[in-house]
């Protein structure tokens, strides 16, 4: 991204962004002001920041905070967490919108639809990374989009896949969040300076464990200049100086803190290193930095594991607001993108929590795991739980309970974290997400600009506010190069687009002739029309090798169709699942 | 409470605090300075608010909000609440302490505690009004008494039972919440100016359907001035320079919204009615506002009702805050006193909520109860289930539910209401309280002082900065009449009490012999001695009717025992369960 932005707008304006933001000034975003600053000194205000950061806590609803601060106060001799020093400042609604693929209604958001209303300002439906709702989905720019218009550095981190939904929707846009091979190369020409997380299996091919069947593009990143890195030394071993920097710490997610070892960067360490690395930009940076395994620990409802995420999340809270009060030119703002799992501090009708039980997992669910599988007899079970909790008193209900699962996915470990859960006096609804408001907390000017009763996309436009970035540019010049259409592969390999919703996103007419049973799509001259009992399709009135294809009364067309009506030569992405206009 | 205050700060102190009021001033609330300020013109600066509102919704956890707000952007319109206008500052830690009664750790407050905190500004254990934790408690001073040292009206208001504990912590002091004869009665005496709500029964006497086995009190309010009303006519009918009034609108809780009829007034009417009265001391007022029955619904798990109870609580806010913008010198903060229910947004791995059925209710399951409960067949249950929410199509598992009741004392209303949460998509994880975090609002200048973080503490600490009341000056005065200590009653009728605690609680050196077995207590020059093996008491040396007892090791006396150590004439007062010092 950044290399095509300064391809567009040119070098000689990009020099000028560099002098500008020396003194901290506002970049004036669209190209007309930006042309006017570059051969006149900008008279636009400042921005009250010069550097963003974005924390996010994947998952941490109300309660979760609670319940750290619970353990906190109880074992760690701290009544409050970092994050409770004076930091909070209102509340997000998270809600999302309806599904073009599912009938869920968007009253409850997953991480994509979510990270794309704080990232960009947009809601959008559940799947999607920062493109729009509808047949045709358009691109919606990032703030961290943005700020690179402005020349400043930016980063993603995370301990979640560095291609999950929550970093993706500040440098990717595809339709459905799993299409995460392409989130990964998109990444590579985005423009970002620094990717740390897990996920490597989405850089790596099949033949080396991981996902993808074109090749390894760690190479393409080591030629495009990033500095790579795979454990926590060699995260160590990248200087400040490195200047673009991947590091990818696990194959899919990094291990949860109850189950680390000592080669494995914990969040806080990755964050410094970022801060380390952006803040050698003069134009400052952004950096959005995930505890996205608040939300694992959460799904499947395993509190012990969900505390130390939610540990690590103040830690490193502590880490950037440390940073941003010592630079004295950055805002920071936490959120979360929805509550995971339904939890709540209380269950039947005791009103107690037994938190002198909060620290009893030696490990997680995720690490027991195997063991729990392999377990032949009540015995195993008990000894397992032993082990790993000091609980020897298991009940023979209890026992059953993890033997036969909890009828979830999570098999014996979800009836594992069910018997915990309930001797720990907590209680989950579900799984799944839940739609309660999540709390908002900031530093800086940001602070004056998220508090109160907000909603998540006013996170996305209160960060560009504060370092004077322009969505709206950003997200024209992603509009400019590209469409998200929905599309279909026939069995003869070939890519077919819904005819009518293309047409109108390219403003083609379609008309419609009952007598001849034809379709019409017509743009300047061009006309093509597709008798719709065959599909025989007509261009400028010629007969045409194209095939129309009527599907569930709806009529498709290959991309040919709609180059000849617009003049255009746009090309399938099939890998990125876009059309490429330029 | 009022007149003695008045009686003890004397009546030329309370002119000056009249023409002090009048100009906004801030009352220096130890009695030495007060004394300077009736000889010459007092110099403090003025108090940031004449007037403090504050409104409870008891019950009002994250989800619940949440869950409201779904409702009136699908059923009403209104894509906010009242509440989302922009008055959310912060939110607040619940945590009451640990119970002397049962084994409770705090980690989850009752509505006691709770109300404790936000009206006094002190944690104490779970089913405490407005008393200190400990063997022996002492009294806690509230904003609404401080209030009345300022010469304000006060009132409470609220459509749980009147004697309930989040209204009677701000006018009453009793060591367990149940004792609610008692509030009623301490209401009368204690200065209190309006109060209206739902419990008639701790005023009248078991003839009358009461609870009360010494009289109907009713009579005595009216002596003492009250207006009285018992139904939505006579609220009406009451003036606004009624000057004190006492409206009692049903036997124990309001009926819910889904099941009121017109005869019963709504809490906005009594809200709305109560500001009408107390806004005409120029002095200025305190009133406490209660939505008491979030909490009931969510007790029970019917979010339909409770929703109903959060719009009701809304409205009620809309209606505070609109007399708050018009007199220009009101703070107004909102809070709950914790979560119930354990109310989430969502189940199993659905991503969804069915916010297109919240409305489906017609009537509470309170009201469905007896009609439930006389239910022979499967189609009798399918019936009320029809009748009351349109659904017909329900399985003969949900039927079973409903037959068989959840487990809970709820029976058949709580398995409908797991029924219809469940076909809701929302979910509850029991009947009691949970400890999650609760939101704040404000309006006025308390808005500056309850942001962020805050403990429930904070509320009253805020609630009394803002209006310049002096809490400490309230609690003395409290703390000089009555001791609450932990008593027992002997078969022969004769209360004892914890002879340590409560010789530690006068001041009493308590030594203890071990070749005599002898316990001694000594104050001044007098000692009382008891042989603990006979149980004989020797006063000053010379024998004595008394008797020690001792039980479970522990050694119990008489109050007269206490009596002669310290030369004061304290008395039992057993209705009120507490000593009364002068």
């Amino acid at each position: 991204m950044k290399k095509s932005l300064k391809q567009i707008i040119g070098s000689g304006l990009t020099v000028s962004l560099l002098s500008l933001s020396v003194c901290g000034a506002a970049f004036a975003a669209d190209t007309t002001a930006a042309d006017t600053a570059a051969s006149a000194p900008a008279v636009t205000p400042a921005a009250p920041s010069k550097n963003l950061i974005v924390l996010i806590g994947d998952g941490m609803g109300p309660a979760e905070v609670t319940a750290a601060r619970y353990y906190s106060k109880k074992f760690l001799n701290k009544p409050h967490l970092e994050l409770d020093g004076g930091y909070y400042v209102g509340k997000a609604t998270t809600y999302s919108e309806p599904s073009p693929y599912t009938t869920e209604s968007g009253a409850v958001t997953d991480s994509a639809a979510a990270g794309t209303a704080f990232s960009t300002g947009n809601k959008t439906y559940n799947n999607a990374i920062s493109v729009s709702n509808g047949d045709v989905a358009k691109p919606y720019g990032s703030v961290i989009e943005a700020a690179m218009l402005q020349g400043k550095a930016t980063g993603v981190v995370s301990t979640d896949n560095i291609t999950g939904a929550t970093p993706a929707v500040w440098a990717s846009h595809v339709r459905q969040r799993s299409n995460q091979n392409a989130i990964a190369s998109q990444y590579l020409t985005s423009g970002l300076d620094v990717i740390f997380g897990g996920g490597k299996i989405n850089f790596t091919t099949k033949e080396e464990k991981g996902k993808r069947t074109d090749k390894n593009i760690i190479p393409d990143y080591e030629a495009a200049g990033f500095k790579t890195a795979f454990d926590k030394k060699g995260l160590d071993a990248i200087p400040a100086t490195a200047g673009k920097a991947l590091g990818l710490f696990a194959g899919a997610e990094i291990p949860y803190v109850l189950d680390r070892d000592d080669n494995t960067p914990g969040l806080p360490q990755m964050a410094q290193k970022a801060l380390d690395i952006l803040s050698q930009n003069k134009n400052g940076f952004v950096l959005m930095v995930e505890q996205g395994r608040i939300d694992h620990a959460g799904h499947a409802n395993d509190l012990p594991a969900n505390i130390q995420e939610m540990l690590e999340l103040d830690a490193t809270f502590k880490t950037l607001v440390d940073f941003a009060k010592k630079d004295g030119n950055t805002s920071v703002v936490v959120t979360a993108d929805h509550e995971t799992g339904g939890l709540t501090l209380g269950i039947n009708n005791v009103y107690e929590l037994n938190v002198d039980l909060f620290n009893k997992e030696k490990h997680s669910y995720e690490y027991l795991d195997g063991i729990l599988k392999k377990a032949q007899t009540a015995d195993d079970i008990r000894k397992i739980v032993a082990d790993n909790t000091g609980f020897t008193d298991l009940t023979d209900e209890e026992v059953a309970l993890i033997m036969n699962g909890d009828g979830s996915s999570y098999g014996r470990a979800g009836g594992y974290n069910a018997v915990i859960s309930k001797r720990l006096a907590i209680g989950w609804t579900g799984h799944g997400h839940t739609g309660v408001d999540v709390g908002v907390w900031a530093y800086g000017p940001i602070a004056s600009l998220v508090k109160g009763d907000v909603d998540n996309t006013d996170i996305a436009k209160s960060g560009a506010k504060v370092i004077g970035a322009d969505l709206a540019a950003a997200t024209k010049q992603l509009q400019d190069k590209y469409i998200f259409p929905m599309f279909k592969v026939t069995r003869d390999n070939q890519t077919l687009f819904t005819a009518k919703a293309l047409a109108e996103a390219l403003d083609i007419k379609v008309t419609w002739d009952e007598a001849t049973k034809t379709v019409t799509l017509a743009k300047d001259n061009n006309t093509v029309s597709v008798l719709v009992e065959t599909g025989a399709v007509t261009v400028n009135g010629a007969d045409s090798t194209l095939k129309g294809n009527i599907d569930n009364g709806k009529l498709y067309l290959p991309l040919e169709a709609f180059n000849k009506l617009t003049g255009k030569n746009f090309t399938w992405d099939s890998f990125n699942e876009r059309i490429v206009k330029n």
